[in-house]
């Protein structure tokens, strides 16, 4: 469920020229941004992007970065955007790091349904005159690159049936691999990611069953291993996306130097989708709400409005 | 250029009531048949399917099928059907052969535009409720399984830009894999699944321009080798659809035992496409007209349909 509070009878052109005159002058008027921006839904911050474009032949996303500056920026742009945008825009940045960001590129891929995951690449293709998947490949290499390609070509079955034998089958074949150490086997890619979600949740359930153990155990690497790791974080993704999902926010509000992006990212991109059940998730984990956290760990306009985002007024 | 003739004052109401009676009794006219369904376009098709089935409850492909047989069957079926539903059915057949035909697969998934193709992994899910992706991994091992699913599950960028020094770069790439015999080289795959149709055939003239001889002719096996050849297929599928599909009638044509299904296969799926130029490059190999051949190796209501879809009144 969503977390968002939005303004049934809000009127897309008085919206655009209220954001224009809370730009004007000097100061900018972020209260406004705000207030207006943090209660439409997709919808409506669609129709109020192209009523500002229409008025004052502006881009409002460009606007808003020119009048703003810091995580306050950053998290107002990508709310503004358009979804499948602006999860192209965030596998493009994590395509461009210095050491490439995997966990976002696994988060989006597998954390999304398959049509919204397609959109996703269409807009990717739009913005960057490529596609991901050579993107993807080309910056990198050996296990992980067979991974993270597999991850984000696949257009995975949505449906609900999964077929009990399969996931029998494909169970012992995962455990086969562990048992065996085989991590580079092509059998563990091919599983992870051309099956279903649902297929994939019943095989780990078998696993866990049939071993007595979670599958993500028997891929705990010595040292620090890149693909196991990717390996365990696509597994997590698709078992319990949510539950994924409040642990990357816990983690980045323990350490918001290093994780500041993921918690914009989060609250973000679910914020119209499942953020209440993440948030749930995140209390039942750390023991304090993630609003009083967000409250704890930022400040300023940042602050008003995430928590905004997560339905306070 | 389509070989199509269609009737453009057709009425969906009066085909599916003419289809109807033609059905009628013991006997089936076959003639009326196919003076209708062989000069509707694909939007008109679709129209006589509706009205078929609004008007007699009943599914107009299964009463062809309950009505007719062989070949002339098949191919009238496949052509009354949409395309994508087609194209998923050609694969789902070629995946469940003993030996899985690998070139059917790769000629769909190349000779067909990114939104195409994805519109027949859709159409696929929606009829055997499984990924395109998972089926065609589950079937096949080893270097061919990685060319396959790659080939099945990039969608591919179709903009016309292509970067030249990109091209020089992966023509060097390729041309060192080919030096060393290193064909299971993750590149090779890399390259040919993941950048854009555009990009590999710079790449490719690129390649010849440098080393004086086509990228294919380094991949000639000495013994036949599935994925060698399965390299050249998509190799040529993506830098000349039409001239490969006029090889695969040249081959059908040849030996309509073996390959019967190819004929049909072509001629249908592309006689609103480019089946024009495609004859036009099956003369110039064979010194024979296409509809010429296809007069001399087919008979009865089969002859008659295909050469009608082939432009013949």
């Amino acid at each position: 469920m969503t977390t968002l509070i939005v303004a049934n009878d809000s009127s897309s052109t008085e919206d655009a020229e209220n954001i224009k005159k809370a730009c004007k002058g000097l100061g900018t008027d972020e209260t406004v941004l705000i207030s207006i921006l943090a209660h439409r839904n997709v919808a409506q911050r669609k129709l109020v992007r192209l009523a500002y474009e229409d008025i004052f032949q502006e881009n409002l996303i460009q606007q808003l970065r020119s009048e703003l500056s810091g995580s306050f920026e950053r998290a107002i742009c990508n709310w503004t955007m358009d979804p499948a945008e602006r999860d192209a825009a965030f596998i493009n940045e994590a395509l461009k790091k210095e050491t490439l960001d995997y966990k976002v590129i696994i988060e989006i891929a597998c954390s999304r349904t398959s049509e919204e995951f397609h959109a996703v690449k269409l807009s990717y293709q739009l913005l960057y005159k490529h596609c991901l998947e050579e993107d993807v490949a080309s910056k990198t290499i050996g296990n992980i690159r067979r991974l993270l390609v597999a991850v984000v070509s696949t257009y995975r079955y949505d449906g609900d049936e999964f077929d009990e034998s399969l996931a029998h089958l494909e169970a012992d074949i995962l455990h086969q691999v562990i048992e065996k150490k085989a991590f580079n086997d092509d059998e563990i890619i091919r599983i992870l990611c051309t099956r279903s979600k649902k297929q994939l949740c019943a095989t780990f359930s078998t696993f866990r069953n049939m071993y007595g153990t979670a599958i993500t155990k028997g891929l705990l690497a010595d040292s620090i291993n890149e693909y196991m790791t990717a390996l365990r974080t696509t597994i997590r993704c698709i078992k319990n996306p949510r539950r994924y999902l409040a642990k990357v926010l816990c983690h980045a509000l323990n350490d918001l130097v290093a994780e500041e992006h993921a918690l914009n990212r989060v609250i973000i991109s679910r914020a119209e989708e499942d953020l209440k059940e993440i948030s749930e998730l995140y209390f039942r984990r750390n023991g304090i709400t993630l609003d009083n956290s967000v409250a704890k760990k930022t400040s300023g306009n940042y602050k008003t409005f995430l928590l905004a985002l997560l339905g306070n007024k």
